[in-house]
């Protein structure tokens, strides 16, 4: 490929430092030029590092398509790539008619790997330092947060102090809704705070993670109000093994798929595996769900500098759910666990 | 069209209720179903009214597209429309797999017309009795949280607190990342809250929103710390006669253009044109940006139940911003602003 076009916002911030919300970015051997809009032209000019940054007149993708088409002709190429996972029907129409009508069938063309977020699943140092520190934020607003929890209490109000807290050290926002999901309502898998009160009895279900300096932290925790009964706490003993299995399997070498099969083997051999409906984990950094996604089959393999999330859980419908996810960075011999705060049954 | 399938998040929760992170919902004639994975089994059965829902043992987009083949095959129609705006070149690809191979070419249609979005454009009695929620709320925030502007606080511990204060009210969260831009920073439109203090003297632009059961509030207010020049009062006025102006053109039956027009006229006027970098307002929702768009030229008309924002600003590189930003919904003989709290002139 002689040329690219980018504009998914996460890549053109991790190419060239924008945080705006309109970007188009041309990548060619030669230079980068950012196309953005008048809202951003002080932003733009003050964050964007390795790459020109012009102001469109009208639209930022079709100027930046033309501008492509020009380079094509001084340069001598004739294909620019762009990305299908992040492209719209719509826009690839926007983009063909910024381009004379001789060139457009043929000049822009989909890339048939994900180039620019294989490039961000590995981390480099500076990167593994930012993802470091927002992971550790999330682990003393855990640490700060978890004796507050108390039956009565709404779970919507818990997220809002803990939000606050967050905001309070530094973090920008948080990187999804926070989840609190208390009771039976632990059991949703993606249970988002509600004005739900947490009960006197039953499981509490914390997944929160902070943006600090644009990269996401992702953690969870369960805990228990009151006395748990024994299918709880085998449960519970069940998740944990199978979070510390997988987390245990990982290494630079090793398939997706594996770690997300080391998980569920515990699950299975102690007869939870039906209840553990999602997949194991997936990537994180500038965007929470990057890749790769450990999930069931999936071949590619882990290397050293990637971040991922291991949070296998149970989710048994109307009664609770339990679910415990740590953060953990790639290493050749083994893994990093970026969020090391205790995972032990811990009953409030 | 014989049958439509939905994917855009925010079109899947309008049509049938559902909020979580994957769906793909097939329409026809005589039903809709829903498509979802088995993170979601019980929030799905919970939210969901109007479609039958199925959990997709792999891809919820491929298995809800084999759906709609088959019941092309049953009730004999050809053609699938879809949302090219947001649908991604490669889920096309993925939906185009999931039909047999005679059907692929043809079977899914490029809507011309944002069929969905255009129906979400005008709000019935439910919707704007909730965006007046939405817009109460923040009001309320501005209410309480402007006396606690203050020159040494910083930026992004003023956005925490009002957004704790907006969570304990009940929003389920910010409908985007709050600005607080205080001053020199003012003259970023879209100035996040950062850790920079507030200055003695200067402005502060506050442009928040929430989200309160699933519907968006926005609004923007800029009050002035420490005494002010003349140049800084001009501005103000100015920003307020636009944005007043604008207000009072909207009306069932006027082009977005022409209410772009009104605030344009007045800055220009007044010899601030060229500081209003951006367009006027655009539609609020489910989303926090909707159709319509009111900007330079746009011919689409105005439909009483339509709700937009009315937010002409100026901005001065290096100097300062002003940004005045009001919620509106359009009547037949001209519009309702849920956002009346006061836009006159703030010195704190």
């Amino acid at each position: 490929m002689d040329a690219l076009l980018v504009t998914h916002l996460p890549d053109v911030r991790w190419l060239c430092g924008f945080t705006g919300s309109n970007a188009a970015l041309a990548v060619t051997a030669k230079q980068a030029v950012l196309f953005t809009d008048g809202r951003y032209t002080a932003q733009a000019r003050e964050e964007t590092r390795g790459a020109r940054v012009k102001i469109a007149e009208k639209s930022a993708l079709r100027e930046c398509c033309a501008l492509l088409e020009k380079q094509a002709g001084q340069a001598r190429f004739e294909q620019v790539g762009f990305d299908p996972e992040h492209t719209s029907v719509a826009a690839l129409e926007l983009m063909r008619s910024g381009v004379s009508a001789g060139k457009r069938r043929g000049f822009f063309v989909a890339l048939k790997k994900p180039l620019i977020s294989a490039l961000r699943m590995v981390k480099d140092e500076g990167e593994l330092a930012l993802l470091t520190k927002a992971a550790d934020l999330g682990c003393r607003l855990f640490e700060e947060m978890m004796p507050r929890i108390e039956s009565g209490m709404s779970e919507v109000r818990f997220a809002a102090e803990l939000e606050f807290l967050a905001r309070g050290l530094g973090a920008e926002g948080m990187s999804f809704e926070t989840i609190v999901a208390s009771g039976a309502r632990s059991a949703l898998p993606h249970g988002r705070a509600t004005a739900a009160k947490m009960p006197r009895k039953g499981f509490v279900t914390l997944d929160f993670g902070v943006i600090l300096n644009g990269y996401c932290s992702d953690m969870t925790r369960t805990v228990h109000l009151g006395r748990a009964n024994g299918e709880e706490r085998a449960a519970y003993d069940a998740v944990l093994e199978a979070q510390e299995a997988a987390a245990a399997a990982v290494k630079a070498g090793v398939t997706c798929g594996a770690v997300d099969k080391a998980a569920r083997e515990v699950l299975e051999k102690a007869g939870w595996g039906k209840y553990f409906t999602h997949s194991t984990g997936h990537g994180v950094g500038i965007e929470i769900h990057e890749q790769p996604r450990l999930a069931a089959g999936q071949e590619m393999r882990l290397e050293a500098g990637m971040v991922v999330t291991i949070e296998p859980g149970v989710y048994l419908p109307g009664k609770f759910g339990i679910r415990i996810e740590d953060m953990v960075a790639v290493t050749k011999s083994g893994s990093r666990n970026l969020t090391p705060v205790t995972k032990s049954w811990i009953e409030l």
